[in-house]
């Protein structure tokens, strides 16, 4: 039998397949393993030649074949598999192993399993992983939760394996528990935000603009050399000029116009929704998603709703600067506000969270990477603290020297019947946000009126209900 | 001892001590019961002249004071408390008692106590009641859910003590399990909606027309004439009327700026998005509510972000009229979509929900009570299948005549730096709802992209991938 192996990999589809082909590239001896015994010897048989493999037939081979104490990589489709993995592995496991399940796998459930293996003695990290299949083969994010002793224990693996971006690996640790899948949740969330934005500018660009898509695709191109340069940016601009093998045309005029989902999105929303912080781009994206999946009501109401007069052509030129700009000032808003959720999830759960490092793990290997993370970071460096990234003088003159362009693509949007969901919803977050005073004194009012919930004053401490269908007068409630 | 009484409350709080005082009103004998006596007996020094009541001091005196089968209902804080007393109760009861939670539970809870008590033999009903304490004791809305055998033995209480519009009592059983309490709890998310709008509203008129408190409210006196009658309307000319006593000017312009939420708005808007319904208003009207409550950070924003160059004045009576027409729309939207929702949730549990009589219950008793609800039962009624409430000719066409307006305040309100989240996202949702062909077919381009996630072809069944980043081609994948 060959020398033990440093770490294992059970669950051989591609994800798993190319983290455990990243790590021999990388030097490490990796033992494989899959349900079906036909998918390792294929894995062996393909990839063999690229490193130091095991491959284990049975799980008992599996854990034998590796140093001890054990680091086994768990990379199964998220929810029961992982769960049944764990029972599978944890009776032949050592006190002090360590299992890490690398998979989309949502927070509380990574809570949990983190506390059955400490009761069982071994140690779990849940870890999140972006970047797809080819992030996972030549260099992901990686944002690894768990106890920081065990990621001491694998760090040497894991950053090895990551992007590295100006000589930095793409991976630190993020916090105990699930706070590793936590911050790939947000991540994916930030990255609804981030396609959404893309798709309202495309839209504007195409309906307002009357651009092609491969006219668009060119100016994704131009916007990649500036502010926007990102991934999503980039590949936009290759997506949008793809040729219809079929047709000739524009590959996307062929794509039905129903946007799918797996679930982050999803979570995250229903996850700041549960910690009360306001995250209107992201939940905006993921309702958008939704509303695009209604393709027979919308070809129904297409016809029967009625959309606002014809209006002038516009000023081409200026349009597309105008979307540029509003397109970063509404991605601004989207990641100060997951950011903010971030923060907040933070204090609640004790995770002292180092968010100025979450932007930086971001930079290379995830779908989000982008020079603009380098800002972030930046301002949670200069301002630990920080409340909102907008309240940062980078941010806070980006988006103030943004926002008359913003409102007028806003304006010009509402006038020509297009809707902009996340664009119009960041617009009001930052006007709200910067309001001294705002109307939710009359909610209160209300509230109080119809379910003597009580309100606060300006002028002084307590709480306060006026007796509006007795007496009218005030009484001090608390 | 006498005579046995028809039905029995315990938890004596204003709700509880308002219903019960409302069924003794309209003739019922009633029994009460609260865990601590003195408020029992409280209760009966107080209203025991209003009609037939047995006070209770054990919850065996309470139960041996029913007609069997009885009728209890159990009107305590939500979550556990609600729990505490079923596992009391139940063992002092037999086979086929009634017990009725009219709390503000949580449907999921409501399903599993359903379930609960039906392994005990017992029979569980969750009814939301709506229309605060005033509502309880003069006559609520009320939403039954559960076993319609059950509700055919207490209808003749609910009926006699529910609001009653035109001869028809705000009370009709809704559908087993949970979904009293699901239709509740959607009432409040709408309910948010509403305020939402109002509030948005009322900072326009304040901030662009520079109208005072007593000027709006003028306003909202004569929209209530209209359109726009309800509950809702009538109580914001009210309030923003009231003068402070403190202070001499008006009562709102004292009241703090940050609204509370006892988390219904929220299970709404989570709700949705757990069922892939776009729901954007109620959600943005969550949203509005957790960034009125950063007053803090607000403060120290509303000095560094910029907003935009000072606006020239506008026409305030043009500006009147297209606010209350805006307002009008969004409401619409609002409804739309929170009926939606309930039809979604009708379809996913198989509750088969009445949604024409949903809006006919709701037109009395209620937060939301308005004469716009019979616009709603009547569509309904002509078209049970309706997919949208924007569908039907009269709301098409309300709609379609106000988005002249609901456009130029979207534009007035971004020009002038005015949040609007719920005007403009209900805007948004109505563009995209209207679009036969929108934008979301460049995001399931960037998604095959990124992670291979396919997408489908308007020429032709199937799903596809392209080879991005191998040789470009496209190949089927199903």
């Amino acid at each position: 039998m060959a020398e033990k192996s440093r770490i294992g990999v059970t669950g051989l589809a591609v994800m798993g397949a190319n983290l455990a082909r990243n790590m021999a590239r990388r030097g490490f001896t990796v033992a494989v393993h899959n349900r079906t015994t036909a998918k390792t010897n294929q894995f062996i048989e393909d990839y063999g030649h690229e490193g130091a493999f095991t491959g284990a037939e049975s799980l008992q081979d599996f854990v034998d074949a590796l140093q001890v104490p054990r680091t086994i990589v768990v990379m199964v489709k998220a929810g029961k598999p992982v769960d049944a993995v764990i029972d599978e592995l944890a009776p032949l496991l050592d006190q002090g192993d360590i299992i890490v399940d690398a998979g989309n796998s949502h927070f509380p459930d990574t809570d949990r399993r983190t506390a059955h293996c400490a009761e069982l003695g071994l140690r779990f990290m849940g870890i999140g992983v972006s970047g797809g299949e080819e992030g996972a083969l030549n260099g992901p994010s990686i944002m690894p939760g768990g106890d920081p002793a065990a990621y001491g224990e694998i760090a040497d693996v894991l950053t090895a394996i990551a992007a590295n971006i100006d000589g930095t690996p793409c991976c630190a640790h993020v916090g105990p528990g699930g706070a590793g899948h936590y911050v790939k949740m947000v991540h994916n969330g930030i990255e609804y935000a981030d396609i959404q934005l893309i798709a309202e500018a495309y839209d504007l660009l195409a309906h307002v603009g009357g651009l092609s898509a491969p006219e668009i695709g060119t100016i994704f191109e131009q916007w990649n050399t500036g502010d926007l340069e990102s991934f999503l940016i980039e590949i936009t601009g290759i997506v949008l000029a793809k040729t219809d093998e079929r047709t000739g045309g524009p590959l996307v005029d062929v794509i039905t116009d129903q946007a799918e989902q797996k679930g982050t999105g999803r979570w995250t929303a229903i996850d700041a929704l549960d910690l009360g912080v306001p995250l209107t781009g992201i939940t905006e994206a993921v309702f958008a998603r939704t509303l695009s999946a209604l393709r027979d009501e919308r070809r129904a109401a297409s016809t029967t709703l009625a959309g606002p007069a014809p209006k002038p052509a516009t000023d081409v030129d200026r349009l597309v600067e105008d979307v540029r700009q509003a397109l970063y000032a509404s991605k601004v808003v989207a990641y100060a506000q997951g950011f903010a959720q971030m923060r907040a999830a933070s204090q609640a759960n004790g995770w002292d969270l180092d968010l100025g490092a979450m932007a930086r793990i971001w930079r290379g290997g995830c779908i989000i990477r982008a020079q603009f993370l380098n800002r972030i970071t930046e301002a949670y460096e200069s301002h630990p603290d920080l409340d909102n990234l907008l309240m940062v003088p980078y941010f806070t003159e980006a988006v103030g020297n943004a926002q008359d362009a913003w409102r007028r693509v806003v304006v010009t949007a509402t006038e020509h019947g297009v809707a902009i969901p996340a664009f119009s919803s960041s617009l009001s977050y930052y006007d709200g946000y910067r309001r001294e005073r705002g109307p939710a004194n009359l909610i209160q009012g209300l509230r109080d009126y119809f379910g003597a919930h009580t309100y606060h004053r300006i002028d002084g401490d307590g709480a306060f209900h006026t007796r509006w269908s007795q007496d009218g007068a005030e009484v001090r409630t608390d």
